[in-house]
């Protein structure tokens, strides 16, 4: 079977996908749409496909699936049309930045019967994936404490942070779903504390730059996620799983792996410095799972389900910062 | 100068600073005392030191300092003591497991313009002062944040579990010192949760066998600290430190590191096993300090208030995983 | 410009060179020959190209250049004959086995002022080219050793070993031209021992499977290289160069960069296990670089001339073994 | 029962061996000897024994054994005379610069029964130790290639070198013992290439300053030496060996393990800069291996018959460079 797309928007992150639908031997793009209609030429003529309307896709009849890189307040009404058309739906994260609207999107995918899908795409780097399946290998026993660190090289312009929720739903988030795919069990109770450090402009936004969260299961199991909106050394996107019987951790990543050694010292190059090119695989991988998943007709994962709750545990850090309390995910949810 | 030393306790630790103190010349180790003689005497034997009685110690004319080594129960009593009788004390941690004892005990060095040296070796181990050395050299700029990860490659008898205060002051007070010590400002605000998931014993000892804890100071600099009371893989203890302009941090330590590679892949040995042979180094750094600080009459270095200090800490994370709340420093010191 | 391209062979390499041509927005595949008539419809298939015999690309006038993947024994005359026909031409490495072939054919391009480049895809892989981005960068000096490792995961069928030439010509053939990419200076003289120690067939067919090389300049810069047929950890694909000011280094690749740890110790798996997935990059990096320079009029760098001095020396090593003695490259060039 | 020392010579390794002997439990320094009156007073003063003429302590009947840290032209003599007075020996590498010298001196050794170790240090580093020691429990299987990096920081004095014996006498001397250490086998065969690379008053002395070494032995084992009186990043001192399982290595030490990470890159501090800093607990740990043997009346390894082969590989490696050839070791021996 060939998984027949429809992408709507193609800016930086549609041309990623663009790209990862086209190598696909199960798939075949089909059209693109977007508001600048130069953007979705551009991906027409280098894959040779059509330029068609939102609309057009939506009711087409040689489309089977969307994939929706528009902005994110578009995503849950997109979900929601697309899904009433009965296409599949690979959505970038997030839903909506509200969780009552998600929860009410939710619903509709629900009535619906939709298939969605939604872009975690870390949980498809393989050296992360490659962690998780020594946990499901019993390599280190049961779970006990997840520590993830993710720094960005640099802070968003301010007008992005404005319109990004907040440090906790738009950078933090990734790290909330990736406790979750790690620890195995669903996160009770949440612990925040935050700063400005990188920049006052931020502060002045409403939001933080700097940020700790600690995270806890029903049964005792631990997270604690470290983010800062600033590294000068590049992307800084680490994990380590404590478990009863060892631990395992993914490394950083750098472009090259080559060492100088004089009379400073021993010095390797800095990390990628984009998380495009650091996820490069992971965004090709995502797709691919989502293009199985149809083409196999089993269930396609992380979902909005997963969507849902990241974004209640980035409200949960939220609400913990502010009333210096541990929060339990329940009050938000 | 010749700095002349009595010794109390002649046991693990005990043996440690005596051969720290005969090996450094400007020190001479002239008496020690321990409640079992023949522990004293095999000290004496090989060091060709006296053994004498603590109350002869206190009384001779002969010794200029002291380094206390005996059960916590007796530090305090020590303490005060030996400052009355006009000696110099190296203590080992803690002061005492009570913030009344502790600060009554301080008010005593006070008052008798006492010399006073309290135990942390971590700051004395030559890779963290290394670390050190980068922040006041302004490698990293101004510090932002501190990850310190210091996990136990097994847990303690439950009896010792009993008396020890509690996992908080008895394990994570190295990491509270070690905060303060890196992080430059004083630390504000405590959020802190734990589990257990080594042993239900400990638990039902009434303790902890992992914990996280977030530390704030007032202009926002943060710290997290995670311990556990298991390691499979030996005695993890890292540092990392994060400012604006960079991140200096510590390698775990391991006692031989050759690398095997073969079909299931490239295999280092565990590291150390046990914080005496990790810390060698910082045993015999700390009483060169004291040593030193003694024959040039500079400041000796942790002092009793960072002593009390740290316990402070560990009783704000105690009362912050009781109340479920971020706790201010200022509420229990 | 759209450099227009045939590809001779569809086997396992020519698979990776037609996707790196058809990747590349200045290429395009137009044909494909195999003497399998299956093997070169597949390639037809996917890229949507046209099947034709060598016949028909050599007289087509809408191919501008070729990518020889046939069998070695076929190299040379395909060479003559397509630069006869006016086409560039890219070949896999060797140009033939017999140094006498080679110069008979490097003569052949030159009175046609064809256009060679040779598949040394070494040079090609983004670390070892950051390794001599840094030596052209003045990073470690004047260039004063290089160490070469190459051991490969397991031995090829004894067959091959029979039709490759020896190990020297099959194998240490990259490392040659490695080490001449990186000395910066030709290598004048040859020192080589040899041995059988993974397969005593190798032996029985009149080769060596674990060879050690010492190359020499005019100037004295030196070079080692250490090849064996066998190692039980994946691809080891290792740099390092010494020079007046510093040492520069490539590290080995392997697939997923996680870390294990528990009682054994700190397991990180295997390298890459096999020279395809290793070299990707390289594959289609030294594709593009042909196209590029055919594009821009600019020199196909690996020369025909390349791949006679990197033949030579292979030549020399041989010599070299066999007599017990150091061999200058200019007797047998 | 305790060894009792006479040590001849007070210089720099002097005093690094007065400290070993005076640390051990098993062993007590009786008396020191040394050209300068003054350097044998401060290591009299310092540890507490008599200051004795070279004569005086052959005489002694309260001196078991002597470590022997004159200079290199009166050891073998030394040697001798102790051998006949019946004291056990431990003398500095070399045992003399000229092979017959050597076999004269360990024919004395043998007809008077004598104890004689020879210090090749690095054998006893912990690192290299337990390199060996995987060998030894058959972690790699059969051993197949053996690889040796060993770069001083800087060239000696050209006063030094003159009276050194040369490079491969003087610093490869080390890399051949610790080659025969691991082989498993002796070495039969040497081909070297030598160059003047760092400083041409190093060759206006007759010697080399960067040298290559391959050695074979009858069964194809291989080693490859590599040495450089230069290194910029401070004392590089590595070993690899390959087995028909599996390689083990030993990684290169460095006084603190901390790593900078900012724009620039990662950077982690210089090697070690001098090898008494590197080899601190080698020193240690052969001078309590000799005093073990002492002790306990087992073999003292390595032997006099162990410093004669290292000085034989160090002539065959000579003469290879001088014939450009391989040389037997059966030529020079």
């Amino acid at each position: 079977m060939t998984v027949r797309f429809g992408l709507l928007g193609a800016g930086r992150i549609g041309k990623v996908h663009a790209k990862a639908v086209t190598g696909d031997p199960q798939a075949r793009l089909v059209a693109v749409a977007d508001a600048m209609p130069g953007a979705a030429q551009a991906i027409a003529d280098q894959y040779g496909c059509e330029v068609r309307s939102i609309d057009a896709i939506e009711q087409a009849g040689d489309i089977d699936a969307v994939v929706i890189c528009t902005p994110t307040d578009t995503h849950a009404d997109l979900i929601e049309r697309f899904v009433k058309a009965g296409k599949a739906v690979f959505c970038e994260k997030p839903v909506d930045l509200s969780l009552g609207r998600v929860k009410q999107c939710l619903e509709v995918v629900r009535q619906h019967d939709g298939r969605l899908m939604v872009g975690f795409n870390r949980r498809f780097d393989p050296h992360f994936r490659a962690v998780r399946a020594q946990i499901d290998a019993g390599a280190i026993g049961a779970v006990e404490m997840v520590v993830i660190t993710s720094r960005d090289p640099g802070a968003p312009p301010v007008d992005y942070i404005k319109r990004s929720g907040g440090i906790f739903r738009d950078m933090t988030i990734h790290d909330f779903d990736m406790a979750r795919f790690l620890l195995g069990e669903e996160v009770t109770e949440v612990a925040a504390t935050a700063a400005v450090l990188v920049d006052p402009a931020i502060g002045a936004a409403g939001d933080y730059d700097s940020v700790q969260v600690l995270l806890k299961t029903a049964s005792g199991r631990q997270a604690m996620i470290s983010n800062s909106r600033r590294a000068t050394y590049g992307y800084d996107q680490r994990i380590e799983v404590h478990g009863s019987d060892g631990m395992v951790s993914a490394e950083n990543q750098r472009p090259v792996s080559i060492e100088l050694a004089n009379g400073r010292g021993y010095i390797r190059p800095p990390l990628h410095d984009f998380f495009m090119t650091r996820y490069t695989e992971a965004y090709a991988a995502e797709i691919a799972a989502f293009i199985q998943a149809l083409a196999s007709g089993t269930a396609a994962v992380p979902t909005g389900e997963d969507g849902l709750i990241a974004l209640a545990l980035a409200d949960a850090a939220l609400k913990s910062v502010a009333e210096k309390r541990t929060v339990l995910v329940s009050e938000v949810i």
